[in-house]
């Protein structure tokens, strides 16, 4: 809450995000970790929880928009349905989301949504914005975003081929998505849809289009959902979707043909800085769940409670660390986002999408170890957290694809920084000249 | 499979363990792994899951039974029903066994039955061996070891306090057990039970006993099954039960009462072989679907095939290697067991518990981290592997419990250490007097 | 310098300090880097390098001065002698100082003066601050701070145990301390030494008094140096110091008998702050050299550059985030401390303290590896930083000691996380009730 | 010693060779260890380290030689000269020379002698062998390998330009050398040198011969020598060599023109062994210090010795699992090589060069941080072991090099692994449908 924000950032958080910020903290703690376990139970069991909508969830809603929290996500200044936040505080609110399973949907701050909000909102027509982004806005409906594909390296966009095929004024698309995390819910109306609408543009950043896809559309099939690690994520789910012959009308377009990637990188940013927030929320209470642990007076292994045992102080120290400095991370990338702009941010922004999952599965996995047997069951939330923070290095693209990058970017200054070190280094040897001194090399004077 | 056994180990191999071991892995490859998607269907869904004994079983158990491939785990020398191998020439078996996941069943070599057929060869009387012994040797029955309690810290196994009070010429059982592995089982006919009959002897090691207790005896109650991640593990499946006054008659105590501590530390010795080669194969496994993987001609994110980017091969050594030491550690200990016993090998099987399972858990990580997406999924076997390996690290006992009992272990050595270092610098100072020489320590001219 | 300040912290930066901080930037580039060479070549060899002044050193103080360098380290506000800046300010300085060897005492800004001139500054008396913090402030002399002994587990201060004997109006001194850094210096005219001068009081924190004691005084013999992984450290140098029956005037007590923890505590804050940040300068520069290095069109093993290969760019990338996440580390830690005090940011500075160093280990022996043999010898500066960085992981109490105190601390949460986890789970059962719902356990209809 | 061998490979050992290894250790522990102190004292400061022949090196020859210790190193089978060790027996007497600087050369085992005797015994005529080999073999001379060189990637040996152009029945030598190891002492009469006789040789493995070059021929310099971390390695020393016009008869070349890599590939198997089994013996005595000072009753920060601090004892359990793991890595390469040759043993070699040195560096670093201060300085062999071993991550090819083609090696499965898996999934598929069952896909029944 706004007590623990860290003193770098606490000057740029307005008095009403600092107040926004404990009523969402107090909501998350009091009302929705409660709420998860009902969630979980109204969620039932077999096909049934691909049909649920649990009743506490809109109860939920409710009181959270009773509270003035709602669509919180939406930066400031960009749109005017936003709350006005700043991603920096929307960000520190999103932590506290995080903790909890229902908390961002009960906020309407939920992935996929927020970042297809954003897409409708900058990209949208006026059409397309009264269709989706006004029930999304509402949190009457919900999307999925499809872009990546079974069959290809989805991890470089230019693979994607899901065919999209101009016919008069509709389009008609063949081909398959998975990965397309929400399509689970019966409430999941809209599907946004990347596909290759020019396959032969010379440009491969040109090939590709968004058009929306009313999930209902003929043609359309969730071939199954996939699993993480064993958990179904029911009913959000993580669906394997095939398209035959689907058609849409040429007007679902966004923004025009072509124009795709424009429109996938532009959503990535502020997505990736909500992640990693609510990313390190979970580890914040994977780190309470272990103090609680580790201070059971039942549990007390050799005749000592878990905390004077070994490396476990060690370990809580060092997810404090660990935890406190990826926050600093996350939190420098949203302040240049807010400042600068998301494409001068790309560094910032990269950083934290790889530092804060590995930092946060590291606390989550110590936490497990210091449960024994519970901590991988249904018992405690970390097994399943574990699980869904894991996916966290692989979407979006894989950490290698990423640190790549960022070598090469990093790896940019290596011209200029060998010529700063070269001209030290003809500064140094006309030094030596100007005071008359020689280097004493080692066993320069050896004489065998 | 044999030509693949590491030099140091091959000579200690009889050709008969050598031909043995070439048809496990035949076994294994080409009919277990192909079945183990067949038993998957065949296990169904919902509480089917726990009523199921998928046909396909039967059919292995008979083939592996016609390819001589039966109870191999059964130590040459201690038991006349043993085929004849050593642990360290069934360690070689486990390894392949652990690539499937029905094939330790298949030929009956499957935990925890392997371990509770050693206690009840060891240390059953001939009335037991005849009514539990002989069925779960002809693989007609299944077994569950009943120890874990979850209400105290059971690392410690002194804290187990399942009540055991004599009641005329019965036992009355009370309290509650967990991770209770294949009680899920509808073939699982038999638990071995370790409870508290006498917590007031003083010396806390003779306050346990274990008896024989048939999984339908009235008060016994499968509360629930654990999940592990998201995995029930069914039909096998992680029991918790509870014990409301159960009446198991005083002649199905094993050993004798206060004899719990010496059964259960005979019983670990050859499992911890078992497990740990089983692991190794299961990372073997995760290499070879990675090496598939990063030469998928389909997959070629930035115009490259996987293999040849950035850190995958050097992931594919270090796997190689990581998991060559490993398999070396737990053969050593595997021979230091059949030479000299499992006490002798106390050290070499602490090792192999700690080391290979986090060795396993390192390569299978970075085979879904190079899968993307499927590698959580179901469209892989890594997600469920780690998922079952990671228990490993909790199962009899936290890596962190073994560790600081191999730390004081070799901490003994420290007094003697000590008393040579100290006689070597002793000599040193003398020598320095006999060679007429003193050190030229640094700065000692120093005169400021 | 100031174009590369990050965005989070920008806002605290005066124009008058942005415009120093590149100042300073250009003058360790230009000059001190370049000097650090002739510095070397001017010390020479053997004995001689403890009698060594190098005079380019004085140049560099003199053109130092003339840009308005000079104790930029004694934080705004609390000194009258100070330039104006705050911790945070300085520390973004103290980031470039730590590129060169020479820069720190260039500008009047070394350890370990600055903290004994804050020692000084804070704590002393008229006289004292006349005869010894004036002619350090001008860098007419040096200073040491003489507290770790080598027979004593210094890392617990209270072991300390260097004779401090009142004989009328003196002290009769009588002991041994190391780790005197900077006491080879032949400018080194004073000592600040930690003893212990009341050995029966109750509270072992008062036991300790710390003494101003000159560094020619009778009875002091420097032994001998410590070498850091080989080096000498010349002419600066770490000493192993034995007092015999020193006498010192009972006036040159520092704040007064039985006080020394509260100097040394007041004494390692902002001492930590500068440190981590030169650290974080040091690790910079090692990057800087990695990548001359890897983009070399000399060095072409097997056909490509070294950054074309295998895992050099994710070394880059990782490097590039570890020193930023680093680097915001420190400096929330230097706000807090300006803001709220160094007792306020007691977390955030043993944070840095433990997280830096290890970070630029790493960075620093991942540019080794790069270089080959060059690294790891006198034609980088690799080598040389590696090993004077590893002593900051012992330095002032070991990482160990740290985390334990960071873990216990963070443990100080314990129980009242454990409460309102205890009142969430109590609150969903209520949930649960009134929302007439039952968990769906796994297998709880088992009936066997 | 003899007791300690691990179990796996004590049946490998002859009767002869357990006893060597019995008096190898005493020999070691008695004499060598306590005489390093002299031989570092006895080398003196300055440029007379590099013209000492310490007395008591002479002596320890002696008595080596008298104990029947001399040149074990040269294996059995392949020379008339050898005392009749395998590699593994001799691998494991290495392990005791590891832990004394002076021990391998007290014993005519110290490299880069060994490598250079093997080069001799196996590719030298009559000639070179009278010339050369026979004093090595009596330890009157000593010797040194000149092949990496300052201005190119030596790590690929292709690179390697020094020019060896033949005048007459000479060649003319024109080049630089650096890490020409041992060329410090003054006993090192003999080079073997590596240059380009052909650089227009289509086949870049045939660019290159050996020649051998006595050290004082005029036109070589030694220009300096390389430091190691600050250490000068005196008077062994790393040698940085000019060759100008170099003139040496062309009956020193050996084998032929143009067989310089078929030389030094042959030199490295052996060398690797041992280099490997010396650092073991290293990481053994930094544990045994590490114990040493963990249960000194002096030293006991905050009440308690340090062995009952924290994470000590998981450091002093880890550090011995990971040496005896290394070991049976290098063992099993050791027999790999005895039974089958060094070409079948390139797998387990390379193993073997990656793993080593790490391990030990992660356990000398435990060492030292456990030591504080006294652990980075003279005080203890700990720094200095630590960075002789890290130049092993560098010395014959950096760590990534050698892992790079361990992983190309081991992808050559890729193939055949993938075509196995496609077979098992097609089996799975036939399997399905003679069991006439279906998977239950998760989601498979949702119709939204």
């Amino acid at each position: 809450m706004s007590a623990q924000i860290p003193i770098t950032v606490r000057d740029r958080i307005s008095d009403k995000a600092a107040k926004t910020l404990d009523i969402v903290a107090k909501f998350v703690e009091e009302d929705c970790i409660p709420a998860d376990t009902v969630f979980e139970a109204q969620v039932g069991v077999g096909d049934a929880r691909w049909k649920a909508h649990p009743k506490i969830l809109e109860d939920l809603k409710q009181k959270a928009r009773s509270l003035g929290l709602w669509n919180m996500f939406l930066p400031k200044g960009h749109y005017k349905e936003s709350p006005g936040f700043t991603n920096l505080e929307y960000g520190l609110m999103a932590e506290w989301l995080g903790k909890s399973r229902v908390a961002s949907e009960a906020v309407n701050c939920a992935a996929p949504d927020t970042g297809n909000m954003e897409v409708l909102a900058r990209y949208g027509n006026d059409a397309q914005k009264a269709e989706w982004l006004r029930p999304l806005m509402d949190g009457v409906i919900r999307s999925a975003f499809l872009m990546t594909e079974p069959q290809v390296a989805s991890s470089d966009a230019r693979n994607i081929e899901l065919k999209m095929v101009r016919d008069g004024d509709h389009y008609v698309l063949n081909g398959s998505k998975w990965w397309s995390s929400g399509a689970g819910d019966p409430r999941c109306k809209i599907y946004i849809v990347m596909g290759k609408s020019d396959p032969n543009n010379k440009d491969p950043y040109k090939q590709q289009s968004v058009i929306l896809v009313p999930s209902g559309t003929k043609g359309i099939t969730i071939h199954r959902m996939l699993s993480v690690y064993g958990y179904d994520d029911a009913p959000h789910g993580h669906g394997h979707i095939t398209f035959h012959n689907v058609r849409v009308p040429a007007s679902n377009l966004v923004l025009g043909e072509g124009r795709g990637f424009e429109i996938i990188q532009g959503r990535l940013g502020p997505g990736r800085i909500h992640h990693t927030m609510r990313t390190i929320g979970a580890a914040e209470r994977a780190l309470e769940w272990m103090l609680m642990r580790i201070n059971d007076p039942k549990k007390t292994p050799f005749g000592k409670q878990l905390r004077e045992h070994g490396v476990i102080l060690e370990w809580v120290a060092k997810s404090r660390l660990e935890i406190d400095a990826a926050r600093l991370v996350v939190l420098n990338a949203a302040i240049k986002m807010d400042e600068q702009g998301p494409k001068a941010a790309l560094k910032e922004i990269a950083q934290a999408k790889v530092l804060v999952p590995q930092t946060a599965l590291t606390v989550i996995d110590r936490a497990v170890q210091s449960f024994g047997g519970a901590g991988v069951s249904q018992d405690t939330p970390l097994a399943n957290m574990w699980a869904q923070i894991r996916t966290l290095r692989l979407a979006d693209g894989p950490d290698e694809v990423h640190l790549q990058q960022m070598g090469r970017n990093e790896n940019r200054r290596g011209k200029e920084v060998a010529a700063k070190i070269a001209a030290q280094q003809a500064k140094a040897e006309e030094l030596l000249k100007k005071y008359s001194v020689t280097r004493s090399e080692l066993g320069s004077n050896i004489k065998h």
